[in-house]
């Protein structure tokens, strides 16, 4: 059975499996001191087009915590959107490593509005208030949105001229980036992101998520983050495996095309349902839609997506890396037998 | 080749390996709510002879900061000894997860004395001091040392007459019950451990460690310090199949018979040989030696182990789940050869 | 001259500093074992009509966050207004000190919206998102709102249905107490507030600031909290004497009486004058208003007001103990003066 | 009466006192931004021959939290002795403010031993290991005795060496430098310490400890800490006119040339009685004595002395700037009365 709870649902792309597999042979320097690390980062610096710095950790609150917290002193604040991961979804794991601050705004589809994030500029300065000093965004967005190159490209100069960085909560950005049909070296590091959270486990990996930096001068001591963050793995090698075969052969766009094209098959079969209003404006594998509270009743359990407001029955349904359309199929004739009834 | 650096340079274990593959069908419920992390739970507490609460991390940092921080308000504080990997080796992550302060004390052979924990029984009740609240204890030692049973009881009997708890940092427990000959049971649930970090990683998984706690009143939230540990893994199926793999037909103690065996081979053979003085009173896997400089200077590059003082060329060798004697052979020759130069 | 700007512009009382002067003979017991505290902290009980515990510290950041922080875990939330001095002006204090989450909701005229709070109700019991504990609210409000008493005991039921607590940020409780005309029993005891903090700063203490739990079995750690909050102070008998001084024949009352008389006539002669809009709904000594800019620009440095938000000119203006009618006047008739140009 | 238990039993200085009753004229902008306030820090850099940053607090354990704090990244760590008071005496405060690690070695007489900072050394780099960034003495030492100023010199340069930071523990400097007869910019701007805190309140003031930056590039961001470390008070003036007054014509040496005379006296007088040890080596005002057991049974209530080890009946008798000839007298006495039975 395949779920459209969330991508991790699913479980390891076979070709990420075998590298697993091809990884255990004989003994290799621990914490990441091994030869399968050094290459699956030259493989990162070579997909951004730069001499980026990578810390692979094991889950995305990891990779967003940790990577935000190496680049903030306590009394400084990250700008994010009210629903972004970082500020629901993370049990607080943020304030608690950084001890900082998230200065959330209320969102605009998803997405940040650039006006919210001026008004913290006046505080500057103050030390009555936490100094805003990092935006972040999340492509993906948490609602299924997507940012323009151009809308990133304009934040991060934002960012740079008022003494701000930014951040990309790329837990979804294969997706992204297959639904914009754009490079991810155009998408990040060419609009000047600073640091970006490098999604891998929704996407078929069975653990492993990359901390990228594009300023080393600012991630020199991320290691030492890392460590304390506990995420600094013994036998670093079989991540850095997963990652080696996820970039190769452009493997992590192609589960991410099957993802949102199946995801796009399930929006546009629910929207000529009646009765069920699919939210517009997503092109990825995350689809939103008010449905019957029967489809909910009954449905819920077999087809584990997630109910995401009760009061006007929205749920979210995600497809994944390994969903095939009789997946699809066999919800949306789940449905249709209801609404026969 | 075989290191003799740590333990964790070994990969993974065939049958462990195995079960990720097995693991590795359909959908299933993410963030430990699937049916094999609900059956590794189970085996658990079948493993203590005791209804434990359990909970799977990545790292033995992660296991360790997590279980205590769950302990702990800030003000209280924890008594290990000054070699602790607690204290020593975790980069500081307890200090900042928790907030708490660590109470080293001198170590009588890796081993803690109960004299230099009652000494802090003196504060207690005055705000000037940090509580001592948890006894953290590992076993094996950091220094190839093992408590007896009745000293661990002892220990858990000072802790409990006190308002106190006592914590086993188990990353090598493995070891201890193969070179004690008495069950986890025995060693863990029956002295009245109240926490215990159980190792996986480097008896033979990929990556996997558990907390254990003998008190589900006192762990019932624990589940929220994980996720706030940032270890709360969304495909945790994969690290569940590997425990209950691992716990299946004492896999997990016959891995670590055989790097005793190896490693208690490789003591006796090394305390033959002129030159090399082998530290006493070692009956696992973890062999410390002072030898020649030159045999550091020519073998630690090719058999990795590691200088743990520089000014007494004391060396730590550690044997694996995977050592064969070739391997222990291959390291003595290459040292008798260095000798009749 | 007297400013504007806040009520902590102003001086010590005579009476309070007389107190100090008093204060001061010979040696005392220090960190609060002192006779000068002992019997501040039974009037503090007989002012509260009931058997509360009050610990002394010198800010009102401190009085807010070592409350909070020793009634949470830090997986645990508050619920505030976007515009609780806890959420914007102790420069993230709470955060770091805590390591806790601030849900804040937008407020409705500086109040809290309970419908906002019951929002967060949904998470409860789910490790991905902080788990709200405490609701938090300002009494006088920072927008110079007031909650009746209906409204307190309203929120105090909600929160203790939830398993919840409710706190009060009473930097300004004595202008509320005052305004309303209750006693600070009916406003905090009687509806069931479990900690407030209560200033003294602000009404005429040189130093002061009190944190009372009228929840004994909540509070019994307290004072570790408040030493590791850095706020045990050595010679706390003068900060005692202070408090004794103010509850005195009802001093800290007659203080905010003075300040609000002077508020409330501040406020209704702006609003005589053309060109200035001054904000409904203000009864104690915080008076908000929209005036010219030329007035910001001429006035600002010399009555030293402070500029709320630039883009709509509204400044906020601040009276307090020591406030003289004459001083009121001056500021008129500069304004008045200003007008006539 | 006056206690022997610490000097902070002892009051307000006169002329302190006055300083704060002629700083309570009218309004004065809040938060340190008052004319008394600047003044105060012009005379810190006076005092020290250098351009100073100063920042005024409330107690030692924010002076040191704070200043300490501000330096560091949570990887990073202070090494200081065992009995360092920011390791015994601060409830844990650093640990949770800063989320470091102390590394603490055994003391010899109260002083930091040299090779043990050297050990830490090795680790430099290593992010298992927390980085040591801080070496911090305090003077006075907490067992009353003294570094030379060619000791501090010799650690600052370590320090500095190494890439590493001093600090200095000032609680009680004024006596240290009143017992080594040298000046304040000797023995601290001139040997190259980086972080001073300044006592005041042991030695006359009502309330109020100075961090002292000698390196303006490294406290440049300072303030935001204060302001989380919970201490910018709105009122500073008061703590500004104290340190006006403390410093003007050299009171603070006035005050604890008393403080150490009578300390003097007492240890020669005391010496002189039979049954009696005094520990060698104390010059300031802290004096430390094996006496019998009847002594403490019979007299530590009333001279309010602290026992500093149960079992070798060592106690711990400070005296401060009100001390008299007569009060010292009068314990003298007290003691011979009870040999006399």
């Amino acid at each position: 059975m395949k779920m459209f709870k969330s991508d991790n649902a699913s479980g390891i792309h076979p070709k990420i499996l075998q590298a697993i597999i091809d990884a255990n042979q004989g003994h290799e320097h621990p914490y990441g001191n091994d030869r399968l690390t050094k290459r699956a980062k030259e493989e990162m610096s070579k997909l951004f087009g730069k001499d980026v710095d990578t810390y692979f950790v094991t889950t995305g609150t990891a990779a967003n915590v940790i990577g935000l917290a190496s680049l903030l002193r306590p009394y400084e604040a990250i700008v994010c959107t009210d629903t972004a991961h970082i500020n629901t979804d993370e049990g607080g794991a943020f304030e608690l490593f950084s001890g900082s601050k998230i200065l959330y705004t209320a969102n605009k589809n998803g997405k940040i509005d650039i006006n919210d994030i001026k008004k913290h500029f006046v505080s500057i300065g103050d030390e009555h208030r936490s100094q805003p000093r990092i935006i972040s965004i999340s492509q993906t967005t948490e609602t299924g949105s997507l940012y323009t190159v151009e809308e990133i490209k304009r934040l991060a100069d934002l960012a740079h001229q008022n003494n701000m960085l930014l951040h990309v909560d790329g837990a979804r950005i294969a997706n992204a980036c297959v639904a914009l049909n754009v490079s991810i070296k155009e998408m990040i590091t060419d609009t000047g992101v600073d640091l970006l959270s490098f999604g891998g486990t929704k996407n078929g990996m069975m653990v492993g998520e990359a901390i990228v930096s594009f300023n080393k001068d600012l991630s020199k001591n991320l290691k030492f983050y890392r460590k304390q963050g506990m995420q600094l793995l013994s036998k670093m090698r079989f991540i850095s495996a997963q990652f080696l075969a996820y970039l190769e052969d452009g493997l992590w766009l192609e589960n991410a095309e099957n993802a949102n094209k199946m995801g796009q098959y399930l929006k546009n079969e629910l929207s000529k349902l009646p009765g069920i209003k699919v939210k517009d404006d997503m092109k990825t594998n995350i689809i939103f839609a008010h449905v019957g509270k029967y489809i909910i009743d009954e449905l819920q359990d077999k087809f584990g997506f997630y109910l995401f407001d009760q009061e006007t029955n929205l749920i979210r349904l995600v497809t994944s890396f390994d969903t095939k359309k009789e997946d699809v199929d066999s919800l949306l004739e789940a449905i249709k037998k209801l609404e026969e009834r």
